[in-house]
């Protein structure tokens, strides 16, 4: 079986060896750019890991992996603008380092170059891959559409919640490793079993990446802590907050989050942070996660093949679970 | 044989009919905003009448002909953006009716839906109308990459310019016609015929377009006169003047394109075209435009049909060339 890191080192490799056309340098070192960021480059890796529990040969599972980092980098070249973030993976972003234009253009080609790889898989799965990319690509669209409709909206309730990072994050980790299931030539359950931990997982992963906001170590989680806070963002704890809270400390934090007094940063952070504390959150969030673990581990339980193959993707699993990776 | 009119019915029946899903209105509103706008819809028509050489039910062709308009449709959304283009066929277009993230975002979902559309075809095809579909796609995405390098350069020569009206707006016309013949089950010489019957078709349109920004019946051609030269548009004629004209009218042409002063733009109209007339540009295109017309009569006389299965298309053509359409 492949370790995690061999896979990453493929990744690298193939991005490494995309063809652009000379001609147009304009319109694609953009799209260099933005997939040379230095990242962990999850999708194209889970998708190969994925496959790697039915065949071995990886040539030929190379493109889709590849398809599934360059849609989801389209992804944040055109989030990054919409969401005005100048900052990716520490560098500046496309629309930044560029125009607003050029991150427009070259995220369009991006998404073209993207079903171009899709395309490139073996033929006989080309119609199961187009449709399974179409459908996944169109919910990622309608996840980043409900969450901007959250920034403007007053109330959000968790189940909406849940299905926007469901859209937004979780259905891309499942059709990664579902295109490798597909490819590698596993039955329709399987693949479907393989789909379902994948987005079990993404789910926990956002949930746990908003559970570091409040409480994790800025130097170990490299975002600065409390940004969802000051940024108002709904997230999981917010949202939750304003369900659990009796009516005063709703009261509360409606005033809190009125406050966008940049000076009033530590104050709001500390405010709010304690009314999760107070209504116990933190626990809310950690049960949330282990039983979305606990459901991702009985899909892979579930699949037939032998337990060794799924020595690798079990632990990328668990070491999500703690954050190592 | 369908005719123009009774294929344009088609594609308005097939456009009325696309399925969006109810749940996320915002996302799906502006796209069938913009696909029911009053249009020619000649790209699907095209497909159709293309298709309609070798058979007849039109089933199988409709959803990739729709897939073309589609595509069309979003190159528009994102273009009318990128150009801060606040109208389009005398509507407001996407950003200025919702706002830019909505162009951007609901853009990318009409990609994926055109891709959706192509992938709809009868499958022995898939492959093949995958890869045109894509390299198409691209091709368009450098065509306006072009088109925007060229504002703010200051030389552009004759065979740039038609590389870049090339790109942006003939290859669709071609790969329209070319997806027709493919799914009818033309032959591949065939299918590369009709292919470049419409990419000359293309060329000679956008010649014409450019023609009649200076010399055209405001009334019947729907634009205002001399719009191209007051925004100083690197068209046909510009480009063949700053070629053609000795140093001093060059001279004389490079102060007015300079002279962005509104007030003066009946003056910068007026003395632009003296130019034009003086150099005897208006001929030049003509030249151009008919002996493209020709290629393209040339490419459809060789493709291998009975003549009467031609006659559509012909007619469209010289209709088309008369600027009757």
């Amino acid at each position: 079986m492949i370790s995690f890191d061999e896979a990453i080192h493929l990744v690298y490799i193939a991005v490494g060896n995309i063809n652009y056309p000379e001609k147009f340098e304009g319109l694609y070192s953009p799209i260099r750019y933005i997939l040379e960021l230095k990242g962990k480059k999850i999708r194209p890796v889970l998708c190969i890991l994925s496959y790697n529990m039915w065949k071995e040969d990886f040539e030929e599972v190379m493109p889709s992996a590849i398809a599934w980092e360059i849609f989801h980098n389209f992804t944040l070249m055109h989030d990054d603008l919409m969401d005005k973030a100048d900052k990716r993976r520490g560098e500046d972003s496309v629309h930044k380092r560029w125009n607003e234009n050029t991150a427009i253009l070259s995220g369009d080609a991006m998404l073209i170059l993207a079903y171009q790889h899709i395309a490139s898989c073996p033929e006989v799965y080309l119609k199961e891959l187009m449709d399974l990319f179409s459908s996944t690509a169109a919910e990622i669209c309608e996840g980043q559409q409900l969450d901007l409709e959250f920034e403007s909206r007053l109330e959000v309730c968790q189940e909406e919640y849940m299905e926007m990072i469901r859209l937004k994050t979780a259905v891309l980790l499942g059709a990664s490793l579902k295109t490798g299931a597909i490819i590698g030539g596993a039955s329709k359950q399987d693949a479907q079993l393989i789909s379902e931990f994948g987005v079990n997982i993404g789910l926990a992963f956002q949930i746990m990446d908003d559970l570091l906001d409040v409480y994790g170590d800025p130097k170990l989680f490299g975002k600065n802590k409390g940004g969802d806070i000051v940024a108002n963002k709904k997230t999981f704890f917010l949202l939750k907050a304003l369900e659990m809270a009796d009516s005063k400390t709703k009261e509360c934090l409606k005033q809190w989050l009125k406050n966008t007094n940049q000076e009033h940063k530590e104050d709001k952070i500390n405010a709010i942070t304690a009314i999760y504390d107070d209504i116990g959150i933190k626990k809310m969030a950690e049960d949330k996660i282990k039983s979305l673990y606990l459901q991702a581990r009985n899909s892979l339980a579930k699949i037939s093949v032998e337990e060794d193959k799924k020595y690798v993707l079990s632990t990328f699993a668990e070491q999500l679970m703690n954050r190592k990776i």
